[in-house]
């Protein structure tokens, strides 16, 4: 194989109650890419479409994160990138990670497959470190795993696969004003009480096993963000109106998606999801905010070859 | 039924990473109770034996508990407790709460069951609110629910089976100092930061994962307290030579159960779990302290008739 084409797909950070831990892979929307062996040595980006990003290996989060992994590997295998981007910078469905996992997963198929899905996370995550400044894996690892993923530890890096309900559908607007992912941890706090951290940590033992148990209403139960939503959804206009709606409109739960300044809502079925997602555009009518709006399924596979 | 002889299972709370929302129930330690109808309306405790705690009702966490679930019930019926006390208070195995679960258990078997396992939490949490004056049900609720209870959420409560596989046992090993639970909560540092508060959730996250998993080895890897642990541990004597000896001898993980002083281990099998209690148990030959050693299966069941 001389060259690959690949879906890399948006994800949902956080997922509420799993700030830095918790992440979904969606299914409709997201970049595609072509990897392609080359006779020099390095990594090139040749092309990019659809976006204003940065071609230096080294400014592109797809370049540093292939250079993590050849680096890895000790290989001098050079590499051409080219990325089609359909997810918007700035958008907190993962847009960084799914070029940092699409270019590590497409070098991993070129090479034979050396390392596995959840491995390929600690090289794609420089590419997270490059676009925010922390080498966050909550994106990256759904993006390369696939489904719901846990990132259970950093240090060392630790990511559980977690089983998603077959009717889980995610609903997500993006609103388009531009949060940057380090303006948006800039607001966090570093400090908590030690009660909201109890009640964060039930909720994501309560949405872990509702999803092993595909006990919807476990899940909506746990979808409760008390420390990171409360300060940093003041960014995103009409947040709690989208969340009235969505709520309002069957939906499991919903919260900001990843550092924002989309919102996604979780919902059983892929009706209740097309009714969500009516009802969060709706509260933008009028607004004045264009928004972009996506329905999907949860999906298994991650970063796959098209 | 008149009457009834329950087993009132001891437990560990908290398991590491769980603090105030894990609990595991235990076997082969608990104490027994009877509990009698009689044509007197009111709770009365007539006997308690193998402990010097108060025969008065609202002193008293059986009376407390079950005088909670009567007014639910807006019921008049008389009952008389019998406690026959094996786990000796202060220890950290849930003493108080075997109490106060035996008596909301045994009243709801004499009165037809009107409550769930679960929904009688509430109740026995009243007793626990006067043990330790925070009404906490991490230890109630997997002495009630049996197995491995999660806490989702206090307010309102919500608590969670968790599948438990069938290979694990816990070791207790109760260094006989007394540290009260009021006490062992006061060392607590009300905040904490956002960095641990994320190891801490992630660790939740990897132990409920584990156990739907049947994943012994993701359970050991997240059998880990950044929170609690190193503040509480210092009202333990030789608490890190027993946390090392576990290990060494094949442990899963340790850690403090409930408040301590009692320290756990869990293992996969029971062989594991004995040689682990003999290295424990060897960490305190002549220190002067007297120890008392527990092996014990996890308990699906929590509270039974005997």
């Amino acid at each position: 194989m001389e060259a690959v084409k690949i879906f890399c797909p948006a994800t949902i950070a956080n997922v509420s109650c799993g700030f830095d831990v918790l992440g979904l892979c969606l299914d409709s929307v997201g970049d595609e890419m072509v990897v392609r062996k080359s006779d020099t040595p390095g990594v090139r980006i040749t092309k990019i479409d659809g976006a204003d990003l940065p071609m230096e290996t080294d400014k592109n989060v797809s370049g540093v994160a292939a250079v993590a992994m050849l680096e890895a590997l000790k290989s001098n295998q050079g590499f051409e990138i080219e990325i089609y981007k359909k997810i918007k910078a700035g958008s907190g469905i993962g847009s960084s990670a799914a070029s940092s996992a699409g270019a590590v997963f497409g070098i991993n198929e070129l090479l034979g497959k050396p390392f596995t899905p959840a491995e390929l996370v600690q090289f794609a995550m420089q590419g997270e470190a490059l676009a925010s400044g922390t080498a966050h894996a909550d994106n990256v690892a759904p993006a390369l795993v696939g489904g719901c993923t846990l990132v259970r530890s950093y240090t060392p890096l630790d990511v559980v696969g977690i089983p998603v309900p077959s009717e889980l559908y995610a609903t997500v607007v993006h609103p388009q004003i531009e949060v940057k992912t380090a303006d948006s941890r800039a607001v966090l706090k570093k400090n908590l009480t030690l009660s909201k951290a109890i009640q964060q940590w039930g909720n994501v033992g309560g949405f872990v096993s509702g999803m092993f148990l595909n006990d919807y209403e476990l899940i909506a139960r746990s979808l409760e963000d008390v420390i990171v939503e409360p300060v940093r959804s003041v960014l995103i206009p009409l947040f709690k109106d989208v969340k009235a709606a969505a709520a309002s409109a069957g939906a499991l739960g919903s919260g900001i998606s990843g550092s924002g300044p989309s919102i996604f809502a979780l919902s059983k079925g892929a009706e209740t999801a097309t009714k969500v997602a009516e009802a969060m555009t709706k509260v933008y009518h009028n607004s004045g905010i264009a928004i972009e709006v996506h329905v999907s399924k949860i999906n298994p596979d991650g970063c796959k070859l098209l």
